[in-house]
Formats: C-alpha cells, structure tokens, sequence
C-alpha cells in the first residue's frame, strides 16, 4: 500500500487512538506516528506495543510536521486540543476524529481549519468497555462501520484519503451528513446506553426484605446492564452534545414502554405478544 | 453419592430438565431417568446423549414407580400435566418443577399433592438462549442460584431431599417464601427481558431517512437487546402467572427513567450523572 500522509499525530492513544494507530504504522500507510497524551505511562505502553514512533504530552511538538492529526479525546475537549496544534502542523494537514456525535464536532472544529488543511470527520462504531493503549486490538474495526461525515472544510481529496486509511482496518466506510448520523446513532448507540444505566440504577440499592434484587439475577441481567459499566467521562460529553437527538430517541423508547405498562397492567396478553415478536423481529434483522 | 430416588420422571426434557437429568444419572442419585415429552425427535436426542433411560410421551407410563417427579413444562401447562400423572405416582412421591415464577406453580399444585406425597417448588436461575436436549448441559447450574420455596405440602425429608438433588450440579441451594421469591425475581429478571424486549420493539422499523437505525449499533445494542429474541411461549406463562409483581417491576423502573428524561431534557447533566452512577455502582456489586 503507497504511503497516505508522512506523518500521522494521535491525540489520545486509548483504545481506540490505539487501534487505529497500530493498524496504520503497521499497514505503511503512515511515515510515521506520534502519539500525544496525558499519562506517561499510557504513552510507555503505547510505544512499548509498537503503536507509536514517538511520544510527547506537548501539543505543539506533537503538531509539528503532522499531514494527518486524529482527534481521539474526549469529545468536548477536541476544540482546545486542535487549537494549540493546528498552526504547528503541515500546511496541507488534514483534520480527523473518532468522536461518537458529529454536528457539534464538525461545528467546533471547522472555523480551526485554515489555508490548504482539511477537515474530515469520523465516527467508527466499535468500542469495548476497557481503555488505554493496553487495550488497544488491530482486529477492533473488523466489519465494523465508519461513517464519514463530510461537511464544507472536507475536500474530495482529503476525504479519499481518510477512506483509504479506514479501508486498512477491515472496517465498512459509508458517508452520510451529520444531522442524519447523529439521529440514527442517539437510536442504536445512546438509546441503550441510557436503557441500560437506568436498568442497573433501578436495581441498584432495590430490595426485597433483606435480599438485594440484583444479585438474584443471571445471564439476561447481565448482558442487559453491561453497558452501565461504562466510563462517564465519555458519556458525558455525549448526552452534552447530542442532547436533543438522545432526546428523541428517549421519547421513542418511552412510548414503547408505555405501550407495554399499559398491557401489563390491562392483563392485555396480546398487547403484551405484540411488542414482545416486534422486539424478536428486530433481533433477526441484525443477527 | 447415596440414592436418593428410586425413579426421576422429568416432564420436559429441554435445556433445563434435560441438565438436571443428565446430572442426576451420571452423579447416581436416582435409580433411573424416564423422560416425558412431545416431540419424539427430542427424546430421542435425550435418550442418545445419556440423559434418560426411558422415553416416553404418555404421562401415564410416565408416572408408574417415580417417587420423584420434576416439572419443566410451561408454567401454565404444569397443574394438567401433573394431574393426569399423580395417582399413578409411587405414594411417597416427592414433586418438584423449575418454574421461574412460584407463588402462582404452588398454589396450582398444592391441592393435587395427595396422600404421603409431597411437593417442593424449585427455580434454578439459570438459561440461556438456546432449548431442547441438544442444548442441555451439566455445568449449566454450576455457581447458579437455585431457590426453593416450601409450603404447606413440603414435609423436612423431601426438602432435604430436593435439596441433596440441587447440591449435585454445583449450585448453591436457598430457601424463601414464594412471595417474596416473585418480588425479587419480577425485578432481577423478569424486568430485564421486558426492557430488552422493549428497546428491540421501539428500533424494530426505527428509519431516519432511508437507514434503519438498529443497523447502525454496535456490540452495546447487541448486548442490550439480546434478551428479546426469547422465546413468547415462555414468556407469555411468566406475565401472566406474575403479573402483578412485573407492574411493581414495571413502576421502578418507569420511575428512574422518567428522572432520566427530565434531567436530559432540562439538560441537567449534575442529575444525568447521578443515575449514571447508580448504575455503574450496581454493576460493581454483581461483577
């Protein structure tokens, strides 16, 4: 594979900096790769599993001689971060970011990106509740889905070359704008977030006599409020940005619920059936 | 391991019945294993893969000599089930099921325990996706609750015996009142599915534009909604038999979640973050 950019800056090399990281440096298609973080000895790990050439927690240093800068902090921070960086890097330095919401990243970010430098934004629908560069996996984005969204500052060719980067991790690349990713994403991503933080809050002090409920639960709890492990530093920024498509998606989830209350409480079985097989139904499409 | 029964006649010889045959044939706690079922198919598979010695689908010849009989059909179908066997039942005949809702299965059966025979209800928490024999698995139990619930018909030998049963898969025995048996699990379990079913139902033809929205998760929707492709014909005895425990279910979590949507609607992230973390701190305690 020719080379895509002489040299490719990671802002946060966490699992998903990481990944992608390593899959560049190791495919070639990167001269080389500069990790900047926070922790020392996150960026140890980091350079110790041959993800980064070089390590630095200055954002200037990390800037310089970059053609690729990738965004993968935390949402609300990319801002300040592109800031101290982006008149450091390469004339021609193209924008990118993993970020899980994107109107408001493509809006934050755009009136940074001056002269030739583009600005091309990103969001790979994978992750795993662990973190940092120990959890970093080349096989992460594997049949994965990266959505593009491509906003005024992305030129056609800048565009190209984020695809082919994304192209490396075996994961599936589809365009489409940011209003319509941030809607489906509050659905398939947020939405369960938020069902699973409020099952396990539900559950979390319930008792029933002196027997704590949650403990009386099997597999099926588990895998339902495994999301509510996740970090809320993340999330956070998430509800933040994308509070009126997660919203949305709420009303949409709670007019099921209701649904269901009402034939539970009404002893409407058939009610009760329905909603059960459409939730069946949906499991078959994505099998 | 000393005897315990003479013969084990499991109705229904799927995942559940089909493990706790398997274990007790193998372990030799009971003489010999007759399987009662529908489907021939099926009990032949019991028959090949050790599960059973005899294979029957007439309750009858199902019932003559078993001192112990389990129950794991449908919840609703067990009183008919029992009713055509009981008299032809050995006179000290101890019946047990695996039922996953008790106050509803011991009030069902109670008055059909004549005689010296006696019954105590059962509910190995444990499951998984799958059913039938083939599935059936003797680590199935292992580390697993199993909870029983005595009443008026279970006299201390038989207790002690179901009990002796339990301790040979591994899991760990309890005892409680069927009452308080319904509050915990309408909540630890049954709560789950209906949320997973729920959030299923509600992405099932969830569009924006022409993308259906359930597409466009990853493993965190898998996970959440992986409880809705159950089985209805369980389901439907569980909501039925426990209705008004569910509503109570029902209730808690409707409360949390209606503090969840105004906090995100009057973007209080202070009031977001505290359920968030109720929900991560629950999930410490059942790791």
């Amino acid at each position: 594979m020719a080379q895509l950019f002489r040299q490719m800056t990671v802002c946060g090399v966490g699992l998903i900096g990481g990944s992608l990281a390593l899959i560049a440096r190791r495919a070639g298609v990167v001269g080389k790769v500069v990790g900047l973080g926070r922790s020392q000895a996150n960026l140890d790990v980091a350079v110790d599993r041959g993800m980064i050439d070089i390590a630095t927690r200055d954002p200037v240093e990390a800037a310089r001689g970059a053609d690729l800068i990738v965004l993968a902090v935390p949402i609300q921070t990319m801002r300040a971060t592109l800031e101290k960086m982006i008149e450091h890097s390469a004339p021609d330095a193209v924008v990118t970011d993993v970020g899980s919401v994107k109107q408001y990243v493509v809006r934050e970010l755009e009136s940074l990106i001056t002269g030739k430098r583009s600005l091309v934004a990103a969001h790979p629908v994978a992750g795993k509740e662990t973190t940092g560069a120990a959890a970093a996996d080349p096989a992460l984005f594997r049949d994965r889905r990266v959505i593009l969204t491509p906003s005024a500052k992305s030129t056609p060719d800048a565009i190209n070359k984020i695809e082919q980067l994304w192209d490396e991790t075996g994961a599936c690349v589809e365009m489409m704008d940011a209003a319509t990713h941030d809607a489906i994403l509050a659905r398939s991503s947020h939405l369960p977030q938020v069902v699973s933080s409020v099952l396990a809050a539900a559950l979390n002090t319930e008792k029933i006599g002196d027997k704590l409920a949650a403990e009386y639960g099997a597999g099926g709890l588990r895998d339902t409020t495994r999301l509510a492990s996740s970090s809320w530093e993340m999330w956070r920024d998430i509800f933040v940005t994308n509070r009126e498509a997660i919203a949305a998606a709420l009303k949409l989830y709670g007019g099921t619920w209701a649904e269901f209350q009402r034939a539970v409480e009404a002893g409407d079985m058939n009610g009760v059936e329905k909603i059960f097989n459409r939730g069946r139904e949906m499991r078959e499409k994505i099998r």
